[in-house]
């Protein structure tokens, strides 16, 4: 079992590769090689066992930057590489070549390479829906984008699909809730506050929220997602047609919810620790993510969410040896 | 107001191009320039009056083909050159490059020349839609493809709708329902039994139904197509958003009624003309075409169906110069 990643040195990359070491086997074989690729060399990681792991250093937009990698025939690629919304936004042609031509120039490889067996998996993203939405999403709403990522991600949906239907690949795509609690500091997501809302927190620091407090968020913690990323290797190819995208079931939550959660876990002092600074600019943006679905499809295909926020919080307190106050 | 047209060698094409001469204006102002694009020279219109028209045969999917007229800044462009279905999913690579990427080649034109201002027009299909439908479709219903032809088109939408978004271009699609009846010969395409069970018999030919008579279909005359692709001009750009990209209002009938629509136009000779001969192959692949949509979005802009299938045997009928037998 051969899996290549793309996207390896990102915050899910990471995870994913931790998470496939500490398996040892996917689809019922062991994992004999792992190889990771991103535009910096990903990290090794610490005690791959009999797994030989190459890290490779390239620029996935460079015509036939994949042969090499594709060449070696991967069972199973799960390709996370992506230019993310703001930066996608800010320049369509860079957006463009990252997110929609090296998906197309990696399923052309495999087409090249007859990987027709070959089981692709590609995140996408609640961005990808947008417009006059209902108040319940679910698998058969049409996603009319807002911005260049989204429409990006669509066109890499309707592509994957395309060639699995053809049977040029084995391909499926996941639509990503906001995943929450992210390790490490605040960036410049408008999606940000959502965990640093909790994470400064519960790391004893302070932290604003820029949003209303009954604002609706659709999320899954990043555990949640890595179990996706590994339980959409299994999944049989016959189970996902019609169609191979879909929303993953996260689950629905106000911000005043995970404050909530936050007092619950930590107390009033951590609690006390978020400052409420409303930011229409945020608002608006945040506001206009649809949050909520019904996830028919993922369920029935066998993805699991998280059975609630207190679990979400309680997985990142435990990660980071942190104890509740009310344990 | 110049008006470029790609396609324009094919059936809607010429006849788009009758409509803009015999109307003169388009946007509430004279029409002065044409410029037809197709793989073959489409013919010049007799009459053109002082409209000055300009035919050029070119491959649109050669780089830079269209750089010559988007250099002229032309007001309204008419996206209309297209690999049809069957070619498309027997061709795969030929399907990419003609629907796809010679579409978003246009709209690169468009960003390098300036074009802003310039209305974009292109027709996308009832082919967009497939997999676990809904028994009546609206303008949130999710687009899943079961075609290589769909699945492009649908691409095609979502960067067009992008490009519009950004303000490099003032694009909308229309998505054409079932075009009856067509005028010429049978031809390759599944849907031909639905013009010709028609056409022929009034012509006095036989013609032969391979499908069954309880089948819906979701119609709507060349006429009205023209007519909303001349109406897809008018629109305004503010009109249009979230989503760039409709269904037309197409009108829903079953065979049975088609034949009756033939009966009371031209009598039991006419009707007894049509042999049935059913063909599961091509039953298949008409029957999974949505037939039932809420076209509301295209109603709101204005855009207008066929009153009735009666309509659409007459006007049939009176271009031809046939009569109706209980006129």
């Amino acid at each position: 079992m051969h899996i290549a990643i793309t996207g390896a040195a990102g915050f899910l990359g990471q995870r994913l590769v931790q998470q496939l070491i500490a398996s040892g086997e996917l689809r019922q074989q062991p994992i004999t090689r792992l190889t990771l690729l991103d535009q910096v060399e990903a990290p090794l990681p610490e005690n791959p066992g009999s797994i030989l792991v190459m890290s490779i250093a390239l620029d996935i937009t460079a015509p036939g930057a994949l042969e090499c990698v594709l060449e070696q025939r991967p069972d199973v690629i799960y390709h996370l590489a992506a230019v993310v919304s703001s930066a996608a936004e800010a320049d369509l042609e860079l957006g463009m070549r990252v997110n929609f031509d090296a998906t197309r120039a990696l399923l052309e490889g495999c087409r090249v390479q007859e990987l027709t067996g070959t089981r692709l998996v590609m995140a996408s993203s609640v961005a990808a829906y947008g417009g006059e939405l209902p108040d319940v999403l679910n698998d058969m709403t049409a996603l009319h984008p807002e911005n260049s990522y989204g429409a990006q991600k669509a066109m890499c949906e309707l592509l994957i699909n395309d060639y699995s239907r053809r049977g040029l690949i084995d391909g499926l795509v996941l639509r990503l809730p906001t995943i929450v609690i992210r390790p490490g500091r605040p960036n410049a997501a408008a999606s940000s506050f959502a965990s640093s809302i909790l994470r400064e927190p519960l790391n004893g620091e302070a932290a604003v929220c820029p949003v209303p407090t009954d604002l609706a968020m659709f999320v899954m913690s990043p555990g949640k997602v890595v179990d996706a990323l590994l339980h959409g290797a299994e999944v049989p190819g016959e189970a996902l047609t019609p169609f191979r995208a879909f929303m993953l079931p996260g689950i629905t939550v106000t911000v005043a919810e995970m404050l909530e959660a936050l007092h619950e876990a930590a107390g009033e002092p951590a609690r006390s620790r978020v400052r409420h600074e409303p930011d229409p600019r945020i608002e608006a943006i945040v506001a206009s993510w649809p949050a909520r679905f019904e996830t028919t499809k993922a369920r029935q295909l066998g993805f699991v969410g998280d059975d609630s926020f207190k679990q979400i919080v309680d997985a990142f307190m435990s990660e980071c040896g942190h104890k509740r106050v009310n344990a």
